[in-house]
């Protein structure tokens, strides 16, 4: 039955986000600003992108995603696994060894960075005309 | 004049890129690498982002984007002008004010990054349950 009160939002606000919207990057708290964090920063981005190619193993990672310390990988992987985003898989072999994939939650992200990452990579030309002329204005000064 | 050489890339690859791509994130020193950092770190995602919806003057900026130091959004500011994603206007107004607004190669990126927040918003609930699942596996052991 229709009610007076339909100006409320379908889906209860989170803690940290505004009244109006159920998830806001924009605001401080909201817990969206953390996982886009964990999404897109340096290694997050890298890890995501490796694993749109397929699983891995730890080292295998450590190699496509060139300068990440172990440290730093073992971090990344820990906050996409919990996120729900990368899937971590003991085997049950000798040596024993753990593979990573993306869930099919990850795959979604990962298709969207990609895109995101490739239209970087091709106006890189552009961007590298911009901070010469950029370099140029400064330099002058 | 067809020749024997068209397996070269069209593109001179840039120092620190791999021979076969112009520009590849995955390679530690490629400068596509520096350009995605600008735009996917915290602030920097969240000016483009902000940006997307018009000219803002720095205070304003500020205000939008919370949590934002002054420090930081001026560095944030100044690697996207540089990049050429953003461009900034001083007005001849008294008192002086400087608008900030994308350049067009910036709204590409800006467009792009934003169905990435768009997506990663409208996913908050898959991963604050992947969340509670993971911390309920982990605090059992």
């Amino acid at each position: 039955m229709p009610t007076e009160t339909t100006s409320q939002p379908a889906e209860a606000p989170s803690p940290g986000c505004p009244d109006d919207l159920p998830f806001d990057v924009f605001a401080r708290d909201c817990p969206s600003r953390e996982t886009l964090k964990h999404v897109t920063d340096r290694w997050g981005s890298l890890t995501l992108g490796a694993l749109l190619d397929g699983t891995f193993r730890f080292n295998e990672l450590r190699r496509r995603v060139e300068g990440v310390s172990e440290k730093m990988l073992a971090q990344t992987l820990h906050a996409l696994e919990r996120d729900g985003l990368v899937h971590r898989e003991a085997q049950q072999s000798n040596p024993p060894r753990v593979d990573y994939a993306l869930t099919p939650l990850g795959v979604q992200v990962a298709r969207q960075l990609h895109l995101l990452i490739a239209l970087v990579e091709a106006r890189m030309p552009q961007v590298l005309a911009a901070r010469e002329r950029y370099d140029a204005r400064h330099d002058a000064r």
